[in-house]
Protein backbone atom coordinates (compact mmCIF):
# COMPACT_ATOMS: atom_id res chain seq x y z
CA UNK A 1 0.00 0.00 0.00
CA UNK A 2 1.43 3.54 -1.23
CA UNK A 3 1.08 6.60 0.68
CA UNK A 4 -0.77 8.06 -1.83
CA UNK A 5 -3.42 4.85 -0.98
CA UNK A 6 -3.44 5.49 2.25
CA UNK A 7 -4.40 8.46 2.56
CA UNK A 8 -7.32 8.23 0.61
CA UNK A 9 -8.61 5.53 3.09
CA UNK A 10 -10.89 7.27 5.83
CA UNK A 11 -9.54 6.65 9.66
CA UNK A 12 -12.84 5.58 9.96
CA UNK A 13 -12.91 2.30 7.40
CA UNK A 14 -12.55 -0.98 9.80
CA UNK A 15 -8.92 -2.21 8.35
CA UNK A 16 -7.61 1.88 8.37
CA UNK A 17 -5.09 1.21 11.08
CA UNK A 18 -4.18 -2.60 10.17
CA UNK A 19 -3.67 -0.81 7.03
CA UNK A 20 -1.49 1.50 8.29
CA UNK A 21 0.59 -0.53 10.37
CA UNK A 22 1.49 -2.68 7.84
CA UNK A 23 2.65 0.31 5.60
CA UNK A 24 4.31 1.53 8.34
CA UNK A 25 6.58 -1.36 9.21
CA UNK A 26 7.69 -1.37 5.59
CA UNK A 27 8.35 2.16 5.39
CA UNK A 28 10.55 1.35 8.82
CA UNK A 29 12.22 -1.47 7.17
CA UNK A 30 13.40 1.11 4.21
CA UNK A 31 14.38 3.47 7.09
CA UNK A 32 16.38 1.45 8.89
CA UNK A 33 14.34 1.65 11.38
CA UNK A 34 12.71 -1.87 11.85
CA UNK A 35 14.80 -4.71 12.31
CA UNK A 36 14.69 -8.33 11.58
CA UNK A 37 13.80 -8.78 15.14
CA UNK A 38 10.81 -6.43 14.87
CA UNK A 39 9.36 -7.75 11.69
CA UNK A 40 9.14 -10.90 13.61
CA UNK A 41 7.69 -9.42 16.61
CA UNK A 42 5.07 -7.85 14.70
CA UNK A 43 4.14 -10.98 13.35
CA UNK A 44 3.59 -11.83 16.90
CA UNK A 45 1.85 -9.11 17.73
CA UNK A 46 -0.39 -9.62 14.91
CA UNK A 47 -1.66 -12.88 15.97
CA UNK A 48 -1.85 -12.04 19.63
CA UNK A 49 -4.03 -9.12 18.40
CA UNK A 50 -5.99 -11.30 16.34
CA UNK A 51 -7.11 -13.82 18.50
CA UNK A 52 -8.09 -10.75 20.45
CA UNK A 53 -10.42 -9.77 18.23
CA UNK A 54 -8.45 -6.07 17.59
CA UNK A 55 -10.20 -4.37 19.88
CA UNK A 56 -9.37 -2.71 23.03
CA UNK A 57 -10.87 -4.66 26.12
CA UNK A 58 -12.55 -2.85 29.12
CA UNK A 59 -9.63 -3.36 31.16
CA UNK A 60 -7.15 -2.62 28.87
CA UNK A 61 -9.03 1.06 29.02
CA UNK A 62 -8.55 0.87 32.56
CA UNK A 63 -4.90 0.02 32.24
CA UNK A 64 -4.36 2.95 30.09
CA UNK A 65 -6.27 5.07 32.19
CA UNK A 66 -4.10 3.90 34.96
CA UNK A 67 -0.95 4.54 33.07
CA UNK A 68 -2.14 8.31 32.02
CA UNK A 69 -2.72 9.23 36.08
CA UNK A 70 1.00 7.55 36.87
CA UNK A 71 2.59 9.77 34.15
CA UNK A 72 0.68 12.59 35.47
CA UNK A 73 2.29 12.36 38.93
CA UNK A 74 5.24 11.70 37.91
CA UNK A 75 8.12 13.48 39.13
CA UNK A 76 10.00 12.56 35.96
CA UNK A 77 8.46 10.55 33.30
CA UNK A 78 9.80 8.80 30.16
CA UNK A 79 9.06 7.01 27.33
CA UNK A 80 11.30 5.03 26.19
CA UNK A 81 10.91 4.72 21.92
CA UNK A 82 12.34 1.25 20.32
CA UNK A 83 12.22 0.56 16.41
CA UNK A 84 8.61 -0.88 15.99
CA UNK A 85 7.31 2.12 18.58
CA UNK A 86 9.16 4.47 16.14
CA UNK A 87 7.77 3.22 13.51
CA UNK A 88 4.01 2.58 14.42
CA UNK A 89 3.26 5.48 16.20
CA UNK A 90 6.06 8.32 16.24
CA UNK A 91 3.27 11.36 15.99
CA UNK A 92 0.91 9.43 19.09
CA UNK A 93 4.31 9.39 21.54
CA UNK A 94 5.20 13.36 20.74
CA UNK A 95 1.73 14.40 21.45
CA UNK A 96 1.67 11.91 24.73
CA UNK A 97 5.27 13.73 25.85
CA UNK A 98 3.21 16.67 25.17
CA UNK A 99 0.71 16.36 27.37
CA UNK A 100 1.86 14.38 29.99
CA UNK A 101 5.46 16.43 30.06
CA UNK A 102 7.72 13.40 29.46
CA UNK A 103 10.82 13.00 27.83
CA UNK A 104 11.23 10.90 25.07
CA UNK A 105 14.65 8.75 24.73
CA UNK A 106 15.16 6.13 22.13
CA UNK A 107 16.19 2.60 23.53
CA UNK A 108 17.10 -0.47 21.57
CA UNK A 109 17.69 -3.60 21.76
CA UNK A 110 20.12 -3.99 18.74
CA UNK A 111 21.59 -0.19 19.50
CA UNK A 112 23.58 0.68 16.41
CA UNK A 113 25.26 4.23 16.02
CA UNK A 114 22.89 4.38 12.10
CA UNK A 115 19.37 3.07 14.25
CA UNK A 116 19.63 5.52 17.05
CA UNK A 117 20.00 8.48 14.65
CA UNK A 118 17.42 6.93 11.97
CA UNK A 119 14.71 6.60 15.23
CA UNK A 120 15.96 9.78 16.08
CA UNK A 121 15.45 12.01 13.25
CA UNK A 122 12.17 9.95 12.38
CA UNK A 123 10.64 11.02 15.51
CA UNK A 124 11.58 14.97 14.52
CA UNK A 125 9.93 14.74 11.36
CA UNK A 126 6.99 13.70 13.81
CA UNK A 127 7.26 17.00 15.94
CA UNK A 128 9.35 15.93 18.23
CA UNK A 129 11.82 18.15 20.05
CA UNK A 130 14.29 16.86 22.43
CA UNK A 131 15.00 13.33 22.13
CA UNK A 132 16.89 11.70 24.48
CA UNK A 133 19.37 8.14 24.24
CA UNK A 134 21.93 9.28 21.87
CA UNK A 135 24.32 9.81 25.09
CA UNK A 136 23.83 6.62 26.69
CA UNK A 137 25.83 7.39 29.87
CA UNK A 138 24.37 5.40 32.90
CA UNK A 139 23.69 1.62 32.83
CA UNK A 140 20.70 0.10 34.11
CA UNK A 141 21.63 -2.80 36.39
CA UNK A 142 20.93 -6.52 35.88
CA UNK A 143 21.57 -6.16 32.35
CA UNK A 144 24.94 -6.98 30.02
CA UNK A 145 26.62 -3.84 28.88
CA UNK A 146 25.10 -3.18 25.57
CA UNK A 147 21.48 -3.58 26.49
CA UNK A 148 22.00 -1.15 29.62
CA UNK A 149 22.74 1.98 28.04
CA UNK A 150 20.21 4.38 28.83
CA UNK A 151 20.80 8.37 29.40
CA UNK A 152 21.65 9.27 33.14
CA UNK A 153 19.46 12.50 32.57
CA UNK A 154 16.97 10.45 30.72
CA UNK A 155 15.59 6.53 31.92
CA UNK A 156 18.47 6.85 34.50
CA UNK A 157 16.47 9.46 36.47
CA UNK A 158 12.99 8.67 35.25
CA UNK A 159 10.39 7.34 38.49
CA UNK A 160 7.82 6.45 35.95
CA UNK A 161 8.95 4.96 32.67
CA UNK A 162 6.63 3.09 29.69
CA UNK A 163 8.13 0.77 28.20
CA UNK A 164 6.16 -0.03 24.90
CA UNK A 165 6.84 -3.86 23.58
CA UNK A 166 9.56 -3.67 25.96
CA UNK A 167 12.13 -7.31 25.95
CA UNK A 168 11.12 -9.29 29.25
CA UNK A 169 15.42 -9.29 30.63
CA UNK A 170 15.11 -5.24 30.44
CA UNK A 171 11.40 -5.03 31.70
CA UNK A 172 12.61 -6.72 34.90
CA UNK A 173 15.98 -4.64 35.36
CA UNK A 174 13.84 -1.11 35.02
CA UNK A 175 11.59 -3.22 37.72
CA UNK A 176 14.17 -4.03 39.66
CA UNK A 177 15.60 -0.45 40.50
CA UNK A 178 12.23 0.41 41.40
CA UNK A 179 10.75 2.10 38.66
CA UNK A 180 7.30 2.36 37.93
CA UNK A 181 6.88 0.37 35.18
CA UNK A 182 4.33 0.71 32.19
CA UNK A 183 4.02 -1.57 29.64
CA UNK A 184 2.06 -2.24 26.45
CA UNK A 185 2.39 -5.77 25.64
CA UNK A 186 -0.22 -8.00 23.73
CA UNK A 187 0.90 -11.16 25.56
CA UNK A 188 -0.88 -10.97 28.88
CA UNK A 189 2.09 -13.78 30.32
CA UNK A 190 4.89 -11.99 28.92
CA UNK A 191 7.61 -10.97 31.86
CA UNK A 192 6.92 -7.55 30.52
CA UNK A 193 3.38 -7.86 31.13
CA UNK A 194 3.68 -9.42 34.33
CA UNK A 195 6.52 -7.84 35.80
CA UNK A 196 4.84 -4.24 34.95
CA UNK A 197 3.15 -1.87 37.14
CA UNK A 198 0.64 -1.07 34.74
CA UNK A 199 0.41 -3.92 31.81
CA UNK A 200 -1.86 -2.70 28.94
CA UNK A 201 -2.50 -5.75 26.93
CA UNK A 202 -3.76 -3.96 23.58
CA UNK A 203 -2.14 -3.10 19.88
CA UNK A 204 0.20 -0.03 20.80
CA UNK A 205 -1.73 1.27 17.78
CA UNK A 206 -4.62 1.93 19.77
CA UNK A 207 -3.22 1.90 23.38
CA UNK A 208 -0.87 5.09 23.01
CA UNK A 209 -3.45 7.59 21.30
CA UNK A 210 -5.83 5.82 24.80
CA UNK A 211 -3.37 6.90 27.42
CA UNK A 212 -3.26 10.23 25.82
CA UNK A 213 -7.54 10.82 25.56
CA UNK A 214 -7.34 9.87 29.41
CA UNK A 215 -4.29 11.92 30.02
CA UNK A 216 -6.45 14.91 28.72
CA UNK A 217 -9.09 14.34 30.60
CA UNK A 218 -7.13 13.50 33.63
CA UNK A 219 -5.06 16.52 33.82
CA UNK A 220 -5.93 19.23 36.16
CA UNK A 221 -7.56 16.95 38.63
CA UNK A 222 -6.61 17.15 42.26
CA UNK A 223 -3.38 14.57 42.90
CA UNK A 224 -5.58 12.53 45.41
CA UNK A 225 -7.96 11.89 42.47
CA UNK A 226 -5.36 10.79 40.10
CA UNK A 227 -3.79 8.41 42.91
CA UNK A 228 -7.35 6.76 43.44
CA UNK A 229 -6.77 6.30 39.94
CA UNK A 230 -3.68 4.33 40.34
CA UNK A 231 -5.31 2.63 43.29
CA UNK A 232 -8.21 1.26 42.01
CA UNK A 233 -6.53 -0.48 38.82
CA UNK A 234 -6.86 -4.21 39.44
CA UNK A 235 -3.66 -5.71 37.55
CA UNK A 236 -4.12 -9.09 38.11
CA UNK A 237 -8.15 -8.64 36.87
CA UNK A 238 -6.56 -6.85 33.75
CA UNK A 239 -4.02 -9.73 32.80
CA UNK A 240 -6.87 -12.50 33.81
CA UNK A 241 -9.49 -11.17 31.52
CA UNK A 242 -7.22 -10.52 29.00
CA UNK A 243 -5.67 -13.92 29.29
CA UNK A 244 -9.56 -15.18 29.07
CA UNK A 245 -10.25 -13.08 25.48
CA UNK A 246 -7.21 -14.52 23.93
CA UNK A 247 -8.37 -18.41 24.80
CA UNK A 248 -11.93 -17.69 23.71
CA UNK A 249 -11.47 -14.61 21.17
CA UNK A 250 -11.49 -14.55 17.24
CA UNK A 251 -10.70 -17.88 16.88
CA UNK A 252 -14.08 -19.63 16.74
CA UNK A 253 -15.68 -16.21 14.87
CA UNK A 254 -14.66 -14.77 12.19
CA UNK A 255 -11.31 -15.91 11.60
CA UNK A 256 -12.03 -17.59 8.34
CA UNK A 257 -12.85 -14.01 6.41
CA UNK A 258 -9.33 -12.64 7.70
CA UNK A 259 -6.67 -13.80 5.32
CA UNK A 260 -3.37 -12.36 7.67
CA UNK A 261 -2.32 -15.18 9.54
CA UNK A 262 -1.88 -17.38 6.34
CA UNK A 263 1.93 -18.08 4.60
CA UNK A 264 3.94 -16.04 3.17
CA UNK A 265 1.73 -13.23 2.63
CA UNK A 266 0.43 -10.50 5.09
CA UNK B 1 23.77 -17.40 16.75
CA UNK B 2 26.35 -18.12 14.08
CA UNK B 3 26.74 -21.34 12.25
CA UNK B 4 29.65 -22.50 13.98
CA UNK B 5 27.71 -22.25 17.43
CA UNK B 6 24.32 -23.64 15.91
CA UNK B 7 26.57 -26.85 14.71
CA UNK B 8 27.90 -27.08 18.06
CA UNK B 9 24.58 -27.85 19.29
CA UNK B 10 23.20 -31.33 19.36
CA UNK B 11 19.93 -31.81 17.96
CA UNK B 12 18.53 -33.22 21.27
CA UNK B 13 18.83 -29.69 22.59
CA UNK B 14 15.30 -28.60 23.52
CA UNK B 15 15.60 -25.29 21.59
CA UNK B 16 17.46 -26.82 18.98
CA UNK B 17 14.76 -26.35 16.31
CA UNK B 18 13.82 -22.87 17.79
CA UNK B 19 17.51 -21.96 17.52
CA UNK B 20 17.70 -23.27 13.90
CA UNK B 21 14.56 -21.37 13.03
CA UNK B 22 15.93 -18.09 14.03
CA UNK B 23 19.09 -18.65 12.63
CA UNK B 24 17.85 -19.83 9.32
CA UNK B 25 15.48 -17.25 8.77
CA UNK B 26 18.22 -14.38 8.99
CA UNK B 27 20.13 -16.41 6.81
CA UNK B 28 17.27 -15.90 4.33
CA UNK B 29 16.77 -12.43 4.60
CA UNK B 30 20.81 -11.99 3.99
CA UNK B 31 20.29 -14.39 1.07
CA UNK B 32 17.17 -12.13 -0.30
CA UNK B 33 15.32 -15.59 0.01
CA UNK B 34 12.67 -14.44 3.13
CA UNK B 35 11.30 -10.90 2.07
CA UNK B 36 9.52 -9.17 4.92
CA UNK B 37 6.21 -10.47 4.97
CA UNK B 38 8.13 -13.52 5.25
CA UNK B 39 9.57 -12.41 8.70
CA UNK B 40 6.16 -11.25 9.98
CA UNK B 41 4.70 -14.33 9.18
CA UNK B 42 7.30 -16.38 11.02
CA UNK B 43 5.98 -13.81 14.00
CA UNK B 44 2.67 -14.94 13.55
CA UNK B 45 3.48 -18.56 13.71
CA UNK B 46 5.59 -18.68 16.27
CA UNK B 47 2.84 -17.18 18.17
CA UNK B 48 0.52 -19.50 17.37
CA UNK B 49 3.25 -22.58 17.96
CA UNK B 50 4.17 -21.19 20.97
CA UNK B 51 0.30 -21.50 22.02
CA UNK B 52 0.15 -24.76 20.89
CA UNK B 53 3.44 -25.87 23.37
CA UNK B 54 5.54 -26.16 20.35
CA UNK B 55 4.73 -29.86 20.43
CA UNK B 56 3.49 -32.19 17.51
CA UNK B 57 -0.40 -32.86 18.52
CA UNK B 58 -1.17 -36.50 17.63
CA UNK B 59 -4.22 -35.25 15.05
CA UNK B 60 -1.39 -33.13 13.57
CA UNK B 61 0.90 -36.47 13.00
CA UNK B 62 -2.03 -38.59 11.86
CA UNK B 63 -2.16 -35.92 9.30
CA UNK B 64 1.10 -35.79 8.26
CA UNK B 65 0.70 -39.67 7.67
CA UNK B 66 -2.57 -38.61 5.51
CA UNK B 67 -0.22 -36.43 3.44
CA UNK B 68 2.09 -38.77 2.91
CA UNK B 69 -0.45 -41.06 1.18
CA UNK B 70 -1.94 -38.97 -0.78
CA UNK B 71 1.79 -38.31 -2.28
CA UNK B 72 2.53 -41.44 -2.46
CA UNK B 73 -0.73 -42.51 -4.40
CA UNK B 74 -0.56 -39.37 -6.57
CA UNK B 75 0.06 -39.42 -10.31
CA UNK B 76 2.21 -36.32 -10.10
CA UNK B 77 2.87 -34.64 -6.76
CA UNK B 78 4.31 -31.28 -6.54
CA UNK B 79 6.07 -29.72 -3.55
CA UNK B 80 5.28 -25.72 -3.65
CA UNK B 81 8.45 -23.75 -2.21
CA UNK B 82 8.03 -20.24 -1.51
CA UNK B 83 10.63 -18.07 0.68
CA UNK B 84 10.47 -19.63 4.22
CA UNK B 85 10.05 -22.95 3.29
CA UNK B 86 13.09 -22.51 1.23
CA UNK B 87 14.87 -20.48 4.09
CA UNK B 88 13.58 -23.06 6.84
CA UNK B 89 13.90 -26.19 5.92
CA UNK B 90 15.18 -27.00 2.42
CA UNK B 91 16.90 -30.32 3.20
CA UNK B 92 13.51 -31.61 3.97
CA UNK B 93 11.98 -30.68 0.85
CA UNK B 94 14.48 -31.96 -1.17
CA UNK B 95 14.26 -35.29 1.13
CA UNK B 96 10.78 -35.56 1.09
CA UNK B 97 10.72 -35.06 -2.98
CA UNK B 98 12.94 -38.47 -3.46
CA UNK B 99 11.20 -40.36 -1.13
CA UNK B 100 7.55 -39.76 -2.57
CA UNK B 101 9.02 -38.75 -6.16
CA UNK B 102 7.39 -35.43 -6.25
CA UNK B 103 8.64 -32.26 -8.69
CA UNK B 104 9.82 -29.13 -6.42
CA UNK B 105 8.34 -26.10 -7.83
CA UNK B 106 9.18 -22.59 -6.22
CA UNK B 107 5.94 -20.07 -5.74
CA UNK B 108 6.76 -17.26 -4.19
CA UNK B 109 3.16 -14.58 -3.77
CA UNK B 110 5.45 -11.88 -3.96
CA UNK B 111 7.58 -12.85 -7.07
CA UNK B 112 10.67 -11.28 -8.59
CA UNK B 113 13.10 -12.99 -10.59
CA UNK B 114 15.85 -12.07 -7.62
CA UNK B 115 14.05 -14.00 -5.18
CA UNK B 116 13.02 -16.87 -7.52
CA UNK B 117 16.86 -17.55 -8.90
CA UNK B 118 17.65 -17.06 -5.16
CA UNK B 119 15.44 -19.63 -3.45
CA UNK B 120 16.08 -22.05 -6.50
CA UNK B 121 19.81 -21.57 -5.56
CA UNK B 122 19.60 -21.90 -2.50
CA UNK B 123 17.61 -25.73 -2.70
CA UNK B 124 20.08 -26.59 -5.33
CA UNK B 125 22.70 -26.27 -2.48
CA UNK B 126 20.85 -28.45 -0.30
CA UNK B 127 20.71 -31.39 -3.11
CA UNK B 128 17.77 -30.28 -5.17
CA UNK B 129 17.79 -31.86 -9.07
CA UNK B 130 15.53 -30.25 -11.08
CA UNK B 131 13.61 -27.25 -9.17
CA UNK B 132 10.30 -25.50 -11.10
CA UNK B 133 8.95 -22.39 -11.24
CA UNK B 134 11.12 -20.03 -13.52
CA UNK B 135 8.79 -20.82 -16.15
CA UNK B 136 5.88 -19.70 -15.19
CA UNK B 137 3.65 -20.86 -18.29
CA UNK B 138 0.85 -21.53 -16.78
CA UNK B 139 -1.92 -19.31 -14.91
CA UNK B 140 -4.08 -20.95 -12.17
CA UNK B 141 -7.54 -19.25 -12.59
CA UNK B 142 -9.43 -17.28 -9.60
CA UNK B 143 -6.24 -15.02 -8.90
CA UNK B 144 -4.98 -11.75 -10.39
CA UNK B 145 -1.87 -12.47 -12.78
CA UNK B 146 0.86 -12.29 -10.49
CA UNK B 147 -0.11 -14.29 -8.19
CA UNK B 148 -1.32 -17.16 -10.52
CA UNK B 149 1.76 -17.63 -12.32
CA UNK B 150 2.86 -21.25 -12.01
CA UNK B 151 4.55 -23.70 -14.49
CA UNK B 152 2.14 -26.04 -17.11
CA UNK B 153 4.31 -29.41 -16.18
CA UNK B 154 4.91 -28.66 -12.39
CA UNK B 155 1.31 -27.25 -10.12
CA UNK B 156 -0.20 -26.71 -13.52
CA UNK B 157 -0.48 -30.56 -14.02
CA UNK B 158 -0.25 -32.02 -10.91
CA UNK B 159 -3.15 -34.10 -9.14
CA UNK B 160 -1.68 -33.53 -5.38
CA UNK B 161 0.03 -30.38 -4.15
CA UNK B 162 1.91 -29.58 -0.44
CA UNK B 163 1.61 -25.78 0.01
CA UNK B 164 2.98 -25.48 3.23
CA UNK B 165 3.05 -21.84 4.70
CA UNK B 166 0.08 -20.95 1.56
CA UNK B 167 -1.60 -17.70 1.56
CA UNK B 168 -5.69 -18.09 1.78
CA UNK B 169 -6.44 -16.39 -1.86
CA UNK B 170 -4.21 -19.13 -3.55
CA UNK B 171 -4.66 -22.11 -1.00
CA UNK B 172 -8.81 -21.82 -2.18
CA UNK B 173 -7.67 -21.47 -5.82
CA UNK B 174 -5.59 -24.45 -6.17
CA UNK B 175 -8.60 -26.48 -4.48
CA UNK B 176 -10.85 -24.89 -6.64
CA UNK B 177 -9.50 -26.38 -9.92
CA UNK B 178 -9.53 -30.08 -7.84
CA UNK B 179 -6.09 -30.38 -6.95
CA UNK B 180 -6.00 -32.35 -3.96
CA UNK B 181 -3.96 -30.25 -1.48
CA UNK B 182 -2.29 -30.16 1.78
CA UNK B 183 -1.64 -27.50 3.30
CA UNK B 184 1.07 -26.91 6.46
CA UNK B 185 -0.10 -24.33 8.72
CA UNK B 186 -0.06 -23.32 12.44
CA UNK B 187 -3.68 -21.20 12.54
CA UNK B 188 -6.26 -24.09 12.47
CA UNK B 189 -9.15 -21.44 11.32
CA UNK B 190 -7.10 -20.28 8.26
CA UNK B 191 -8.37 -20.04 5.43
CA UNK B 192 -5.67 -22.43 4.07
CA UNK B 193 -6.18 -24.66 6.85
CA UNK B 194 -9.98 -24.64 6.05
CA UNK B 195 -9.59 -25.23 2.21
CA UNK B 196 -7.29 -27.81 2.46
CA UNK B 197 -7.88 -31.57 1.74
CA UNK B 198 -5.07 -32.33 4.49
CA UNK B 199 -4.31 -29.69 6.50
CA UNK B 200 -1.43 -29.79 8.81
CA UNK B 201 -1.49 -27.67 11.77
CA UNK B 202 2.03 -27.79 12.57
CA UNK B 203 5.37 -26.18 12.79
CA UNK B 204 6.68 -27.00 8.78
CA UNK B 205 9.77 -27.84 10.59
CA UNK B 206 8.28 -30.70 12.63
CA UNK B 207 6.31 -31.49 10.05
CA UNK B 208 7.81 -31.57 6.72
CA UNK B 209 10.48 -34.61 8.41
CA UNK B 210 7.33 -35.99 10.09
CA UNK B 211 5.75 -36.44 6.43
CA UNK B 212 8.92 -38.00 4.88
CA UNK B 213 8.80 -40.44 8.02
CA UNK B 214 5.53 -41.36 7.37
CA UNK B 215 5.98 -42.02 3.52
CA UNK B 216 8.84 -44.20 4.38
CA UNK B 217 7.10 -46.56 6.57
CA UNK B 218 4.15 -46.43 4.00
CA UNK B 219 5.76 -47.23 0.56
CA UNK B 220 5.17 -49.90 -0.87
CA UNK B 221 2.46 -51.07 0.72
CA UNK B 222 -0.44 -51.71 -1.15
CA UNK B 223 -2.64 -48.77 -2.74
CA UNK B 224 -5.90 -50.34 -0.56
CA UNK B 225 -3.88 -49.46 2.70
CA UNK B 226 -2.82 -45.99 1.75
CA UNK B 227 -6.08 -45.37 0.17
CA UNK B 228 -7.41 -46.02 3.70
CA UNK B 229 -4.60 -44.12 5.85
CA UNK B 230 -6.63 -41.25 3.45
CA UNK B 231 -10.08 -42.30 4.39
CA UNK B 232 -9.83 -42.47 8.01
CA UNK B 233 -8.19 -39.39 8.38
CA UNK B 234 -10.83 -37.12 10.45
CA UNK B 235 -9.87 -33.25 8.94
CA UNK B 236 -12.93 -31.76 11.03
CA UNK B 237 -11.43 -33.58 14.27
CA UNK B 238 -8.07 -32.68 13.14
CA UNK B 239 -8.89 -28.83 13.16
CA UNK B 240 -11.01 -28.94 16.28
CA UNK B 241 -8.22 -30.33 17.86
CA UNK B 242 -5.89 -27.97 17.15
CA UNK B 243 -8.08 -25.16 18.07
CA UNK B 244 -8.75 -26.33 21.72
CA UNK B 245 -5.04 -27.17 22.36
CA UNK B 246 -3.86 -23.48 20.93
CA UNK B 247 -7.06 -21.90 23.40
CA UNK B 248 -6.09 -23.90 26.49
CA UNK B 249 -2.24 -23.54 25.70
CA UNK B 250 0.82 -22.54 26.71
CA UNK B 251 -0.36 -19.18 27.75
CA UNK B 252 -1.35 -20.76 31.37
CA UNK B 253 2.01 -22.51 32.14
CA UNK B 254 5.25 -21.82 31.38
CA UNK B 255 4.81 -18.61 29.24
CA UNK B 256 7.01 -16.65 31.75
CA UNK B 257 10.10 -18.53 31.21
CA UNK B 258 10.30 -17.87 27.68
CA UNK B 259 11.10 -14.34 26.19
CA UNK B 260 9.94 -15.29 22.74
CA UNK B 261 6.86 -13.15 22.88
CA UNK B 262 8.56 -10.11 24.00
CA UNK B 263 8.66 -6.64 22.39
CA UNK B 264 11.34 -6.16 19.87
CA UNK B 265 13.56 -8.93 20.96
CA UNK B 266 12.73 -12.35 19.44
Amino acid sequence: MSDAELSELPESHPRYLSLRTRHRIEEGVEKGITSKQGLIAEGRGEAFDYLLGERTLPTADDAARAAAAHLLLARHPVISVNGNVAALVPEDVVELAAVVDADVEVNLFNRTDERMQAIVDHLREHGAGEVKGLNGDARIPGLDHKRAVVDADGIGDADVVLVPLEDGDRAEALAAVGKTEIVVDLNPLSRSAQTATVPIVDNIVRALPNITTHARDLAGRPREELEAVVETFDTAGALAEAESAIRGGRLESDAESDPRTNGERK
